[in-house]
């Protein structure tokens, strides 16, 4: 428990920098953590229950001094795309399958780092990321504008029936609500935007600078809750309140698990996982690195699964490290998890005796706030970057933001999977292979393409970039086919496998099918400066007696002696 | 269309050749073409049908000129895994599923051909498959052996409960069919093992002995066809024969299309398109090769498509390239798809005119001829070889072997899918990095692991061996976190981008984030040997701004002499 070693050294001066910081995370994660909970279609104080015991076993068990956990904007989204299709928002039967979600996202997880394979998140495409999440946040987004209007209107199938809906309604908007909607959005944009530059301006130190800016959403839930409640503005004008909070911890619950809502649950509780651990991974190595400090990769995704197995039995629903209040934690000067254990206690203290008040938190404040959050999900600056850099990673962004669009945010997370796997497969299997020749002032021989090196019209040169396995063997196949095809007077074809770590089985086979192919059109296959670990495994399949020990060459240029030809140039 | 450039520069020599060959391919396939029918759970006579437009389009527009294209045991096997849980064998309803099935095979091959995207087969590994064959064909040759037995047993949800059926059912043994059945069995062994050896012995040419060698199951099906026919053993010893097949042609049939047949049939679809295009792709090429000859890998795609195209609409189902039969076209002399030709027009004269003489052909006689089609799918020799020589790969192989086993051979391919993708995950997400020091006598730097060479406390030299992408730049920043982390007076990070073809915009992104960390950390990168396509790209992005003109070096060992240490040594 990486706890431990940490409480070992633990110094006075590291527990106030602690406390500074959970205290801080704590002031962000109340209004965000009901907004959040609203956003994933759950009552407010689910995103409290979200906040608590997770913190606390990540701070036990995680393995990032900074990482800040608890309900994130794209996870909430996530989780609303597919419980909104199995039940109604905010009723019991809705609120037991986000628990179901998150211990299976729990389960996930566990697995994935006690197996070791957390590496099987590299599958996912930033690009597709982006256009994935650019489209949910709209998709999404839109569903907290009728909060923000005061009308109401029930959630269709469609994202572009959504829009209708609401269009129509917009004749019954309630002024008060709208007031005070944009005015808590108008607020936290200038917040997110200008504040710190004004605060700077007026000789506030850069850090309390910063920090201030943080506080946009608890000023703007405290500004509304207080407005609605002097005025009564939930009966004169009709606001639409949070109304009462169950007062008190959250009872111990038991996720219910039956085969068919795994089955449905099973495909976004996959992208929760492995979207919410991209986050949080690499937020916490980008804050570990700038102090040369390491992360273990498997043991945080572990951490993560401990943390949703908290969620799932304290009626919360799944959770990751969140890049914005991570980044506020690491600010404002956190010097380890213990900071995580601060924040979960300060929450368990608000949820326990502060619930009164949340009474009459306007929906109207807490959807500017998810307003704004989501709008952050949509990484405009990524897309123009993505779009001048390269085409490819355009296509692949345009195809899953419109497959969000307008297949829906599910369906759009199969796209973006099988796309990612396309891509991986497309490049994977076309592995650089170079034709080599010989420099002519060194034995040194290099790719024909880049150098102006000596080749002979018998002798073929070919080195692959890559360990031979299945999902690249057949390019090697198709440019020994071509060379053979291209060079009708080849007799000796060298194979130069100094970047060649493995071959699989299914690459053996493809050697054996050349060795045959080359050997029935009268050419001569040599291995030169294969790695020794790999000769081995060669030798013991027997292809090396196949091949003629006198085929196999230390080097490149040993080949080349041997074959007569690097002699001749030499003299 | 490729017969066209066959036919401009046509002989009268290569016509002769091709029509032995054609003559001879379709002698094999008349008996393996109802037999694989058979296998498929459809009528006989639709493997004959599977086997005339079909070959005469692949003979239009395929590349590969011995390439034998017809009914094959694996896809016939993959038809009946996935057709006989939607229907009754042999039923109109389950012919209509196979034609369904034909239709979506060819589209999937068409548009993969035509999108020239046929590199998508390589996900599939090798191990995985060999594994799957021999699960399914101990499945589905089991289904054949109430045939032998003379049984009658429904066929039941599972493997083992389809044992415990026939073992019920061997007191009701039909002696003359097992009697038959075992017969054709034996005989088609020893044409297979011992035949060719007794004839080359006995003086017989080395090809007549070979093609002697494949008339086994026509003599098997002409036997048994006679015996049962003069002694009347239909009726005298209850012995079950394929009766009356329709005379003529088949009748132009249109392929049923429903949303929710062509979502239960996709994933078997795939897996026929797939491991069908595969089996063809690999012969052809390994027969090309021989001859020095190339093969269009997405036109065959494309000639395969419309094959299966022409199978949907003359009642046939998925065909491919045979392994077998292809061999025994090049054998016999094939010279162009011409023979593919003339064997399409043979079948037809075969169903046209000889259908009266199939009636009396005894089931035990077809069941023998798929028992021992389908031993041949398990591939012991592979097996054996994959265990001796890659643990990992043995692994694969025995997870499908006994997923086809004990969840049936749909679970079976999706577990074979997700088992290959995660292999190549695994694999693409650690690309080959090597840390580089200096050779001492030379300006040459090389991995510290396998050479002498000199480092510098404060510099680190990391080469990657791959382009940089979503799926291993992940292992990227590891490994530099790692070398940061383990060289505490690190100053200078140099990057040697000699086997970077390419940067994705993840990638960059990637770069970015490790620039930034480097700097908190008071360290600064340099590229080094990055490629000039490579280095426009980052250019046009920002990063090389970003990073400083400074730090851009056009080789190792540049870099090395401007960090003023490679001087040092030279001195």
């Amino acid at each position: 428990m990486p706890i431990l070693k940490t409480l070992a050294s633990y110094t006075k001066s590291e527990f106030s920098a602690d406390l500074v910081a959970g205290l801080i995370v704590a002031i962000m994660l109340v209004p965000q953590g009901m907004a959040y909970a609203l956003l994933a279609g759950l009552p407010a104080q689910h995103g409290l229950y979200a906040s608590m015991l997770p913190l606390f076993l990540y701070g036990l068990f995680g393995t990032s001094r900074y990482l800040a956990v608890g309900p994130v904007a794209i996870v909430s989204l996530l989780t609303s795309a597919v419980l909104s299709t199995l039940a109604t928002p905010e009723s019991t039967a809705y609120v037991s399958l986000a628990i179901t979600l998150a211990l299976m996202v729990a389960v996930i997880q566990i697995t994935l780092g006690v197996l070791r394979i957390g590496f099987l998140v590299n599958f996912l495409s930033h690009p597709v990321l982006v256009g994935f999440s650019a489209a949910a946040a709209i998709v999404i987004g839109f569903s907290q504008v009728k909060h923000v209007l005061g009308v109401s209107v029930a959630r269709t199938a469609h994202f572009y029936t959504d829009v209708a809906a609401v269009w129509q309604q917009l004749g019954n908007l309630n002024g008060t609500t709208l007031l005070m909607g944009t005015g808590g959005v108008v607020l936290l944009i200038y917040f997110k935007t200008l504040l710190k530059k004004h605060l700077l301006r007026l000789g506030v130190p850069e850090t309390v600078a910063t920090l201030s800016a943080k506080i946009g959403p608890l000023l703007v839930v405290l500004i509304g809750a207080t407005l609605t409640a002097t005025l009564a503005l939930d009966t004169t004008a009709n606001v639409a309140i949070i109304g009462p909070v169950p007062a008190g911890l959250p009872v111990l619950t038991l996720p219910s698990v039956d085969y068919a809502t795994l089955r449905s649950l099973f495909p976004t509780a996959m992208a929760i996982s492995f979207v919410g651990y991209m986050e949080s991974i690499s937020v916490a190595k980008s804050l570990a690195s700038r102090k040369r400090e390491k992360i273990g990769a498997n043991m945080e995704l572990f951490a993560l699964g401990i943390a949703n197995l908290g969620a799932a039995f304290t009626g919360g629903y799944p959770v990751t490290g969140g890049f914005s209040r991570s980044l506020v934690n690491y600010s404002a000067g956190a010097r380890s998890t213990v900071a995580s254990l601060i924040t979960a206690l300060l929450l368990t203290v608000a949820v326990v005796f502060l619930t009164p008040l949340f009474v009459y938190i306007p929906k109207a404040a807490l959807a500017a706030i998810i307003l704004v959050a989501v709008a952050g999900l949509i990484d405009l600056n990524a897309i123009r970057h993505v779009w001048t850099y390269d085409k490819r990673d355009a296509l692949a962004l345009v195809t899953s933001f419109f497959a969000v669009l307008f297949l829906g945010i599910e369906t759009g997370i199969l796209v973006g999977a099988a796309l990612s796997l396309f891509l991986i497969i497309w490049r994977t299997s076309q592995p650089h292979v170079a034709v080599l020749g010989k420099l002519p002032t060194a034995d040194i021989y290099r790719n024909v393409k880049r150098h102006t090196v000596q080749t002979w019209p018998e002798i073929a040169l070919v080195r692959i970039d890559a360990s031979l396995y299945f999902a690249n063997t057949n390019h090697l196949e198709q440019t020994i086919a071509e060379t053979v095809v291209a060079q009708p007077t080849l007799a000796h074809l060298v194979l130069v496998g100094t970047a060649i770590n493995d071959v699989d089985y299914s690459a053996l086979e493809a050697l054996e099918g050349i060795l045959h192919s080359l050997q029935d059109a009268k050419i001569a296959l040599h291995l030169a400066a294969f790695k020794g670990p790999v000769l081995d495994k060669l030798a013991k399949s027997g292809f090396l007696t196949h091949l003629g020990a006198s085929h196999i060459h230390l080097t490149t240029h040993a080949a080349m002696q041997q074959l007569g030809v690097a002699q001749r140039t030499n003299v």
